[in-house]
């Protein structure tokens, strides 16, 4: 993605530029990369602080429920549950704590009128029968709850809630055995989470919010970025005519497929707190977030695909096989190969453009259609010309690998 | 990995056997597949129902706690924590509840002589001045642990630990304010967490015990088994000789490579928790675990080609490239073709079997010779031969991806 922006201005410059503005050039995109990893840095680092500083801004105005007196002796010592979920609810995007709060405050609500249920029916056993009943409750429910947590699904979306569903239902069960007024201590947790719950929803929602909605859209925007910066670079520095060499070696564009590869985790994550979100900004609350991880997987077939390119290529760099025996066709099929390249990355760039925009990606179609024809112009030349075979091969393989 | 043990027999019988053994074996091999699917999730279900069991458990014996007058007495009503602890820090391996529940420990331990500490302080600032002197402490404390939780390594492996002294000595230094007696306060809240944390491990260690380092283990061979499912299939179906459609739609093998590609989360997960693990089975204290995750990294790059071969063989497929133009030259390079694949399958399943087994892999080395064997094979044959080009690039490119 860093030399995207140059790379697109330089393709047309470089056939009648003299070779000081394309050393000009170069260097800029040098400034450029590093103004736009700082950049990067720079809208990451302020947000970490401010989420930070949101913490411990959520903290301190719940443990002003403990400081004043009249808040206190409403709800007791239980207002250290406030405190409590404030530190374990707060997350990074307002999906997460909307998911994380949502699952405490429901798993409580069911647990704990679970747990004096179980109580109720514990007291008919007698003295000596109650903790042993309780104990067989607690084993049933805290096994057949810990068992749901393998389904995919609930793993994904209810773990939290499932753990303080265990949690609140031994803590109700248990402790109903020597606590007298469990309603009312039913009913101080209750209210402390509620309040520690809207104190995190309010503090991760109105002060500089994070969505995950919004890191997922730029996060498929910035992997589409990152495949068409390969592209652009492979047709600019392999295939292109000032590059006599053909060394790869420490080329940046090269690695910039790497960090799409192991996107799966952190895609699936964001999805799943996304859904949790009201709308805002560009997104409606149904945002059809699926849609992302599908065009997340076809990403990654993509950079796998590039990841098998590379791999080709420094082979076929190091046992340097014999080229340039035709080179008036080497050049025509490097071209057209450079062409291909070009265009792809334009059109992936077109893509990342038109999702960044939410615009109609007008103009991907026309790129594609030239990295097309110029696929099928390779294609046709080779049973036609009469190329030595190894280089053909070389061009050959990188050509059906491209297209 | 389901059709390894069959098809490593099968290859020898192929060129000789009648028809009808043919069918049986294809028969048997379905089954052999079925048995494999079942035996492993065979495997799983007891492993999850006994883990379901064992959180149960440890919740029981905790509870004993609270329902036996002496101890309860010894503890008060912070014998709650110790039920808290066990849901939260009770995990499905080893290492997950050894580095919880020493997290947990130390976390608490620290946070709470730290809020001691901050609690002091605050009293030299009067009355009214210590709610104010203890909020700031608050918010200063839990904004920097926040932000040290974007440290990657402080992520991975300490990310409960910060959530449980923010918490700590949130609750410590928020209640000092009204709490008299705050060492045996804090006294009792850490025994009762040594406690959970005992219990949990003891559970954990001592009843049917999982092990992070062993599942990273089997998987890591798995993923290897995988690849060599994928050649061997490839090696069989595609160039084999009874094939005569090429269609290789449906066949399962074409698969067999996608978990691996999605791999990476867990391994990371597996070999962060084997890290806490003490010596068990035939892996000591200090197992290099790291080399597993470099292994993992191979495996995928190798499972990456493996997705772009796939995609270029159903295109070619699709495409229909004009074959059999001379017959003989495209059996010479198919055969060959098919010895790569199934060697490099073979090596790859010793080397899992290696992996499994903790042998060195002495034929691995024999296999992945004749595979590079047929390689050279291919690419001398190449230049010299005079036939059609799409079928030899048609081939050149599977070998150049599969060498």
């Amino acid at each position: 993605m860093d030399t995207h922006a140059g790379s697109n201005q330089k393709v047309g410059f470089t056939p009648w530029c003299p070779l000081f503005i394309t050393a000009m050039m170069e260097k800029l995109k040098v400034v450029m990369v590093v103004i736009e990893k700082i950049r990067k840095n720079g809208k990451d680092v302020p947000r970490r602080i401010l989420h930070s500083i949101k913490v411990g801004l959520a903290l301190t105005l719940i443990s002003i429920f403990y400081y004043v007196k009249p808040l206190f002796h409403g709800l007791g010592s239980s207002s250290m549950w406030a405190v409590l979920t404030v530190v374990v609810v707060m997350e990074y995007t307002v999906g997460g704590t909307l998911s994380k709060g949502l699952n405490r405050a429901f798993a409580t609500l069911l647990a704990g009128a679970l747990g004096l249920g179980a109580h109720q029916l514990a007291t008919l056993a007698g003295d000596k029968g109650e903790p042993i009943l309780l104990s067989i409750f607690v084993f049933m429910l805290a096994a057949m709850a810990t068992f749901s947590r393998f389904v995919p699904k609930i793993k994904a979306r209810y773990d939290y809630g499932v753990t303080i569903f265990i949690l609140t239902f031994s803590l109700v069960a248990v402790s109903s055995y020597r606590v007298e007024d469990l309603i009312s201590l039913a009913h101080q947790r209750l209210s402390t989470i509620a309040i520690g719950v809207a104190t995190c929803l309010g503090t991760s929602t109105f002060v500089f919010p994070v969505w995950a909605g919004e890191e997922l859209h730029d996060l498929v925007a910035l992997n589409l970025d990152n495949l068409a910066c390969f592209f652009e670079g492979l047709g600019e520095d392999y295939f292109g005519k000032k590059m006599a060499g053909k060394n790869l070696e420490g080329k940046s564009f090269l690695h910039s497929h790497k960090s799409v590869l192991n996107s799966k985790a952190t895609e699936d994550f964001l999805a799943n707190f996304a859904r949790w979100e009201p709308g805002h900004g560009r997104f409606s609350f149904r945002h059809p977030w699926k849609q992302y991880l599908k065009i997340g997987v076809t990403i990654r077939h993509c950079a796998c695909s590039i990841e098998a390119l590379n791999t080709f290529l420094s082979t076929a760099q190091m046992t340097d096989l014999a080229y340039a025996t035709d080179p008036e066709f080497v050049e025509m099929v490097q071209d057209a190969c450079g062409a291909m390249c070009l265009e792809t990355g334009k059109a992936l760039g077109e893509l990342a453009y038109a999702i960044r925009e939410m615009k109609w990606p007008s103009s991907a179609r026309k790129h594609l259609a030239k990295a097309m024809d110029a696929a099928a112009t390779v294609k046709s030349w080779v049973p036609t010309k009469g190329a030595s075979w190894p280089e053909v091969l070389v061009f050959a393989t990188t050509a059906s690998l491209l297209s």
